[in-house]
């Protein structure tokens, strides 16, 4: 068992500009769970148009000389450098008043969104500094004239201001995304657990991982902060609905537009289906669930479930097995391993929580909590702990507060309804929210509650006894997904995978003539120039050939043997190829070579067969079949270099390689085209011979 | 010659909850040219709280019955309605002080729009109610827990403040994206030019193509209109930056979080290249280009050139020749044939652009204009006219009005630079531009310009002897591209294709079983359920498919033989499939079937040979070859179907079709999945035999 750590008084330190920034005085904070003294913030001092300027100057410039997968890299290295630390952080999150599964959440689920971020760079993005986005738009008949959306990083600073319930997750989500976009951070945690990500932090900068400046933390007050705001810069904010309100209107931000980002609590709804039986599976799963987001973070989260939507008559069996589930938790020191639920964070949130819930109580009854339950350790007066609570309102459809009023804490109330039309307005009456869930097996019931509730959440989880062991839960924000929701949660969206890197960066419309677009975007763009050597493409190395090369092949007559061939070699005998009568009927007209037959034949036109750099073809896309080839139609292909994807040697590898993808065009004796597509080649890198090391 | 009509008394009405609403008193307005009232309009006893609600609980709704399709066949029917009216818009136009080719951009522009826009929703958009966005996350390793985003159409009002310039396009092109998502319009045109958006609108309620309520319009003063908005409705602005950050902190729309989209004028800047000389096509083109966005509109555009960034050294080759071309503008009645310029919108506006003016030449001096001219027709006086003007502003690097202060006319400033890198940083200097234009040949310079410029605009321009002919410009927005900017510009987007119209939905993230995914999406997830009866799919119509319905072939054992044939007929020699030796030290170690020869045989499994209802494969996407085939390997297919999309009749067609996609999966005698594709088919529709009729 660990103990609750008792710490020399910690003295969290700002990091601008470079260096650390600490005062002696400042704003004392208090552990959630005896209520000492545990740390110092102040930013008394703190120049935060310079902390700006050098994020702008020195953070931003440093970035955007990174490629996305050298961000990527950097990211990578940097989640395996705090995960091996991660048990000092587990440690001040007791402090919190969270226990360590809780902890897990905040920790590991940050550190995790590093991996994840790192990952999807590498797989989802070019090792680009800059995104092309989209196709090519051709503008003019004559193909002379195109244009492209391309993506590249604002060049300015992202402030986030991050809420108190997960000062590293809140934190690394944010720092992931504008990271990978190549824009730099700076961090502003809410007082409270301020010492947990100043702690991450210290780690960070000692790590020497991150390029200077890409990163900075302010602990205490944000000052004259958002007065030195500019056009390229961004905000993203995470809390209250009321402080998002607050500082979205500051003059400065609205006259430069600098965007802001709001995750705002919601009054997030969890419907138990209509055709759920108590003997059902999802009803327990259904009563899990709800127990656990009351009390996982003592029922501080964004994401928890305000709202517990249940059938009318089933609701008392839904409050008994609530009332058990609910009565297994152990409430008290969350060092404790006897101890399911801790504190909330402070006292004075406590009393907000219960401020709210004398609130809630006008139009809704206390159905399960104020039992007294013993608590395990931690101090009753100064700790900030609060019983599991859960209300009914018995006419949801007029009351005000359920739908309104947020405790921040371990609160739930109970709606009940009628039918499943009566259950979507009651989630809608959230006013948006940043997830629902609804747990049933029954499909139809899934897809109606579903496109009910889409138009006011931003995620919505089917939990059913298909997926319950796998799933994440009702309250996990993950990063492929959005998190955010219209309206009340603010009208944002983070994650999402990479748009929420997108977010970070402008989006502008490229017109050009094709050649020089390519040469903007270096990808090849139809219409534009190629070159043509003696030299065949498929003899370069990866590092040798260029967008742009090019390789028109010899033409090959296309016979009636060469469709019978293929026919019986594929086993292939549609009657559009073999069947002179029912191919004459048929939509053609008359026989045609198989599409296959054609790629076939390209690929017979262009492939180099001998051993060299290009080693295999391992996917094809945008494959189009424009025209059909008849008997006696002759074929070529040109094949030019549309864009090379650098990879990098992962372990164990011994052939360092690159993916060039190769834009393929078949035309006939007409100069028709037939058929158009994209093939992604696997090439070896040049090589000092033998010791395979790259050249520079 | 078409006179400049003296229409009586114009009386636009307002069209709100399904009645039109006029005033005899109101607002007078002027035409432009001589000054003659032509229009009152008043908004007096408009209940916008009720039209809100119209749009909401009519409107909304009929339009979400609708899919993409529907809704696009719609709007297609309605530009053809209007191009055959656009007459009538033409002459009311001239009264807003523009030439009919000003108007041309306004009214065949923004009719354009309306044609573009069905075009890309039938192209690009599935013929459904909600769009599935993005692939398949699956979230857990056994593949029972997946995702999958969704748009939904904003159950709510878009609200659309346009500007005075574009009554037609400004109204048109919102409405285009709006409609196309499934969210009402609600249509406040700027009271100068109201008539011409009324006349348009008249046009657009008598011809019943669009579903009522999914179009309201306002006359006059917006009333309490903000003070009604709820989360799910937007406002989409165009106007002055100062405009729009006053009604961004309306109260109202700060707490429900009502997305606000702005696009405000802008100081665009447009590059003459370093590496032009005077002889050359590109310096002729960039006279061209600025002179006529000077006067074009009178240069009343958000998009126009109001900076003209021009090397040092060709400063006064550069005023020489605009003084040139300029000299050829005649001003004055824009119904005469021989005038190119006509008047701004109104004295009041001509007064604030002098005004504008006095405060540029603190910094900067006329260098063309106040010769004078002689006025073609049109009242001197009473009309809105001002010669065409062009200042010269020396130090550009230290001055701040050319970059801040935006003359909404006819006027231009020179902006001397020296190296590329200045040119940058001028252009930087408009903190967030609409759009910017480089006039080179230079690939070299275009891409440093491009790059450098990147951030800070929306759109680029390059321009050059290649693609002059058919180059739409440097002020014209296109439905396909981004119109909207960073910072001063407004920090949004409209248009970019498909984007403009995701704008309007929103974005959930569904959390579920493969199956109940599937169920949501109408689109196989694989792992899901599938449906496999005695009926092949391929005898089965469009209408009798459903997605899911799967088969399973029979096996195939892969044998040199095949190999060896499979070389023969393609051509295909390359070593890793004939050469024992080279494929030994190859990639796989040994030799391997070609990619291409395992979807032909997979095509020999599935397909159906007999003449069927599915009519040919005209396509292929995804294709990735995950696990290399040797000679004894024994392979297997199975296809499902994943998705259909219907088609229409187009006219002259006989075979109605639809299209179905079908997911491939190879695996080997081991369950290994070998290759994975998704195949395109044309499939016909079910007939009533000898009528060639759809069934119902």
């Amino acid at each position: 068992m660990t103990t609750l750590p008792t710490p020399s008084m910690l003295r969290p330190a700002s990091y601008v500009y470079g260096t650390w920034h600490a005062n002696a005085d400042g704003q004392t904070l208090v552990d959630a769970v005896y209520g000492r003294p545990v740390a110092v913030i102040s930013s008394e001092g703190v120049d935060f148009a310079q902390a700006l300027h050098y994020g702008r100057e020195v953070g931003g410039p440093a970035l955007r000389r990174l490629t996305f997968h050298a961000r990527a890299r950097a990211l990578k290295a940097l989640a395996t450098y705090l995960m091996e630390r991660k048990e000092d952080y587990y440690a001040l999150n007791l402090l919190t008043g969270a226990t360590r599964r809780d902890g897990w959440v905040d920790i590991e689920g940050g550190i995790g969104t590093l991996f994840s971020y790192a990952g999807m760079a590498r797989r989802e993005l070019p090792d680009e500094r800059f995104l092309p986005d989209g196709k090519v738009e051709k503008l003019g008949k004559g193909g002379t004239f195109v244009a492209r959306h391309l993506l590249v990083p604002r060049e300015g600073v992202e402030v986030q201001i991050n809420a108190y319930n997960f000062p590293v997750w809140g934190m690394l989500e944010k720092l992931a995304q504008a990271f990978i976009a190549g824009m730099p951070s700076l961090v502003k945690p809410a007082p409270q657990t301020a010492y947990l990500a100043e702690r991450v932090v210290r780690d960070i900068v000692a790590s020497g991982l991150l390029p200077e400046g890409s990163l900075q933390l302010v602990m205490g007050e944000p000052g004259d902060l958002l007065d030195h705001l500019a056009e390229q810069d961004m905000v993203a904010f995470t809390g209250s609905a009321a402080t998002a309100q607050k500082l979205r209107v500051h003059p400065n931000i609205v006259a430069r537009n600098v965007p802001f980002n709001t995750e705002a609590d919601s009054l997030n709804a969890s419907v138990l289906g209509l055709t759920v039986r108590p003997e059902d599976p999802e009803f327990a799963l259904y009563i899990k669930e709800v127990a656990r987001e009351i009390t996982s973070k003592a029922g501080q989260k964004c994401t928890a479930i305000r709202r517990a939507l249940v059938p009318r008559d089933r609701i008392e069996a839904v409050v008994e097995a609530l009332r058990r589930e609910l009565g297994k938790v152990t409430v008290g020191d969350p060092s404790r391993d006897d101890v399911r639920m801790g504190a909330l964070v402070s006292t004075d949130q406590r009393e907000r929580v219960q401020a709210t819930l004398t609130a809630l109580r006008e139009e809704a009854r206390v159905v399960i909590g104020g039992e007294d339950r013993e608590l395990l350790g931690g101090d009753r007066e100064k700790g900030a702990f609060l019983d599991p609570t859960v209300l009914l309102c018995d006419s949801p459809l007029t009351a005000r507060g359920p739908h309104e009023l947020e405790a921040f804490g371990p609160v739930a109330t109970l709606l009940p309804y009628g039918g499943l039309e009566e259950a979507v307005q009651l989630a809608r009456m959230g006013r948006g929210s940043l997830v629902g869930s609804i747990v049933t097996h029954d499909r139809t019931e899934a897809t109606e509650l579903v496109l009910g509730m889409a138009s006011t959440h931003g995620r919505l989880l089917v939990l059913n006894r298909e997926n319950a062991e796998e799933s994440t839960g009702h309250g996990s924000p993950l990063p492929q997904l959005k998190h955010g929701g219209p309206g009340r949660a603010g009208s944002s969206e983070e994650m999402a995978g990479i748009a929420g890197v997108k977010h970070h960066m402008n989006k502008v419309a490229v017109q050009a003539d094709p050649t020089t677009l390519a040469a903007i975007t270096r990808e090849y763009v139809p219409g534009g120039e190629v070159r043509e050597d003696r030299i065949h493409p498929f003899r370069k190395t990866f590092d040798e050939i260029q967008v742009g090369d090019s390789l028109l092949t010899h033409r090959r007559t296309v016979t009636e043997a060469d469709i019978v061939n293929f026919a019986n070699v594929s086993g292939d005998h549609f009657y559009a190829h073999v069947d002179e009568i029912g191919a004459r009927e048929g939509l053609f007209g008359r026989r045609v070579a198989h599409g296959y037959f054609l790629i076939s034949a390209a690929a017979g036109q262009f492939v180099s067969p001998a051993p060299g750099p290009v080693l295999a073809n391992y996917g094809l896309e945008n494959l189009r079949f424009v025209e059909p080839v008849g008997i006696g139609d002759t074929i070529r292909t040109r094949l030019t270099c549309k864009r090379k994807i650098r990879k990098d040697l992962r372990p164990g590898e011994v052939r360092p390689t690159g993916v060039v993808e190769w834009h393929a065009e078949i035309t006939n004796q007409r100069d028709e085209l037939v058929a158009t597509y994209d093939i992604l080649t696997l090439v070896e890198r040049a090589r000092d011979g033998a010791d395979g090391q790259l050249h520079p």
